[in-house]
């Protein structure tokens, strides 16, 4: 194969030709294929179906002395909460354990920001006169849109091999509008990317000029490794303590990708100040999370040693989803070089920049032949890639032939539209 | 017994020398007893953990085509939204199923009605100059606290037999700064009131200024009978929509009552124009609800007709304890003449008033006995009830052991608090 950039116009033709067959071939099977989100896999949920039933009587019901079956326990059961912090290697009275959904925890928090404050705030965000967020980009397009529900500015910083630009970052907080950053620092959405050591260091050492300047640190793929052995992460909260700014993060994880996306259990980890000033939030909108799911999980999934078992059984399933999607690209689209990509070890992504300008119409092209992507442009804020180049790649849900007819449906749309460009 | 306005000086320090005895006895028992919260009994628990078995594999968990343990169906499953039609008597596409409590989605909309606004607002509330709610009183302190949390002026209604005093009501709503009401149409909390069918006519034909002004239809008891029949009640959709502004009310219910508190499923009825827009709204903060537990719900409740059958079966266990508490009050109480009360015939709860100006010092006397209840004053807007006389009895919880023995406590320490003040 030769890379575009050295062929002729007529090799290009010819090239355009082939290509646009095999497309309309494609179209032909009439196939409805999907790769939008980080669903998993029938496979990994039966894995975990066991979790059904590990609560059968009323007598397992109990957590020590506590009915999960009735109200209370706001702040979550002591179980859960000890399990979240076995997980992120933190205190127990540093978690508070929610409903299945992290990211209504994080909506929580930015909402009750906006209409009442933080812990430190001088007064409620909704009273500022501009309230920004720092968004690390490529990253998740649901952080992006909570920002933008709530009329935050959002500013992109760009991401390096190590994490986040933390030039750019410790630049911005210094504006006292800077408020808020999300990211997600282990097998980061989508970029697949472990934030450096130093790079977890410089943001627990951030000195923003805003008093309630607040890191949702997304920690959804804690211990999603599906090569290679577990690896360890820095405790974010013990990090900020150390730094003199405590209250400053809140981290976030849930089981979403561990049992049952959707139906698991997450949990929020902070100060306990924070903790304490959410709980009393948390008090005017619910009486208490979902205890008995809380107590389920911790039954099915012990602690974190027990959990890391699953989840090589849950890589199982995974890694040759991500070995055939890489090795095709490999195939298919490298020698082409116009485009790049990492394989990740862990996560539920891969992401692909293809050559600008081209991604819209690549997934324009795959919508047209079956196949459901990430919207172009969905991991930037206001969903613009200013490149209208980076592809987010979700292997997880279709089973391997799928997967298969999937990525030639793709490589073929990506080498069409380049290819229109490239001759146009 | 004579009543203590009939009593002389002499007979009344006679009394309350016998009373104060009898509570220096009570307190030397050293008991602990809680009747603060509407929480259903361990047995009430144990008739229904059933549930706990009813999916058990991984094919349990389809419904339909739909696998309820991936992410999906943000508005709920929809045999979960068929479920909440037939008890609610109105559509499936009128229904948003939600998570544990039917609180958080009212708080959600306040929430997001404060910084978005409503399908009809003109803009934000938090961009209005007031915003007023009102409360009909008394009743149940989280509605009031929502209110106040947001900032929203708490505005009491008087409750009558039928009902709030819709005359009042009517009046109130042509200031276009009233955005909100709040009502249990069914078995009210604390009054065990049922709107009448007038009354429920009258609301869905309020003609408010506000064109955003929102009924919140907290159908929390809509089949929590515990004596006699079933009662039938008029679907306030429809209503609303007959009447002419069919995006007025939301409705909602759980299960908190029928399956497990804080562990059950609730839902949303409105307008399908008011559920498409808080779908979108409630997209920006879940991917999707705990639909394994719509789907455990659906499969155990079945439908309304098994639904209460079962309700019997809790009332069984409900119906002797309020047959405890009434028969208590009416042997030591009634006869004094200083406090009356209703015997509601579904519900959790039976609205006490006592001599005006004594209901703090009752409870004060109360606690100190061991016996925790309801706080005084929670029944009316910002904790404040003008006459000091409205008392909350929740009797679902103890067994009724300690039931008669907090119903002992209780009937002593308002004797007391009641010749405190005849003496003072």
């Amino acid at each position: 194969m030769t890379a575009y950039s050295c062929m002729s116009t007529a090799e290009l033709e010819r090239e355009y030709t082939q290509v646009l067959e095999k497309y309309n071939h494609c179209k032909e099977l009439g196939l409805n294929l999907n790769m939008a989100r980080g669903k998993p896999a029938k496979a990994q949920l039966d894995l975990v179906s066991d979790i059904l039933n590990v609560l059968q009587t009323p007598d397992d019901c109990f957590d020590g002395d506590i009915d999960s079956r009735n109200y209370g326990e706001l702040a979550g059961l002591p179980s859960a909460r000890a399990y979240w912090a076995d997980v992120l290697d933190c205190k127990a009275s540093q978690i508070f354990v929610g409903g299945a959904a992290s990211l209504n925890m994080m909506c929580d928090i930015v909402s009750r920001a906006f209409t009442h404050g933080l812990l430190h705030s001088e007064r409620p965000w909704c009273r500022e006169e501009k309230v920004k967020f720092l968004c690390p980009s490529p990253g998740y397009d649901r952080h992006f849109q909570i920002g933008q529900f709530y009329g935050a500015e959002l500013i992109t910083i760009p991401m390096l091999s190590t994490g986040p630009d933390m030039d750019m970052i410790e630049e911005y907080v210094k504006d006292p509008q800077v408020k808020m950053i999300w990211v997600v620092p282990k097998y980061s959405n989508p970029d697949g990317i472990i934030f450096s050591d130093e790079t977890v260091k410089r943001f627990a050492n951030l000195k923003p000029a805003a008093p309630d300047f607040a890191i949702i640190w997304d920690n959804a793929y804690c211990i999603h490794e599906f090569e290679g052995e577990y690896v360890p992460f820095p405790d974010i909260i013990s990090l900020c303590r150390e730094a003199g700014r405590p209250d400053m993060v809140f981290e976030f994880a849930s089981t979403s990708k561990i049992t049952f996306p959707g139906s698991g259990i997450s949990c929020l980890a902070s100060s306990v100040e924070n903790i304490a000033y959410m709980t009393k939030l948390m008090g005017i909108q619910m009486i208490s999370y979902n205890k008995i799911n809380q107590l389920r999980h911790v039954r099915y999934l012990k602690d974190k040693a027990n959990t890391l078992e699953l989840m090589k059984r849950h890589a199982a399933i995974l890694a040759p989803k991500f070995e055939m999607v890489t090795s095709i690209l490999d195939r298919e689209i490298k020698a082409l070089e116009f485009a790049n990509w990492v394989k990740p070890k862990g996560g539920y992504f891969i992401s692909f920049n293809t050559m600008p300008g081209t991604a819209k119409r690549t997934l324009a092209l795959c919508k047209e032949a079956g196949l459901t992507m990430t919207t172009a442009g969905a991991t930037f804020p206001y969903g613009i890639d200013p490149n209208d180049s980076n592809i987010r790649i979700a292997p997880s849900l279709p089973p391997l032939n799928e997967l298969e007819a999937a990525m030639n449906i793709f490589c073929t749309c990506l080498k069409l539209s380049v290819l229109e460009k490239l001759l146009a």
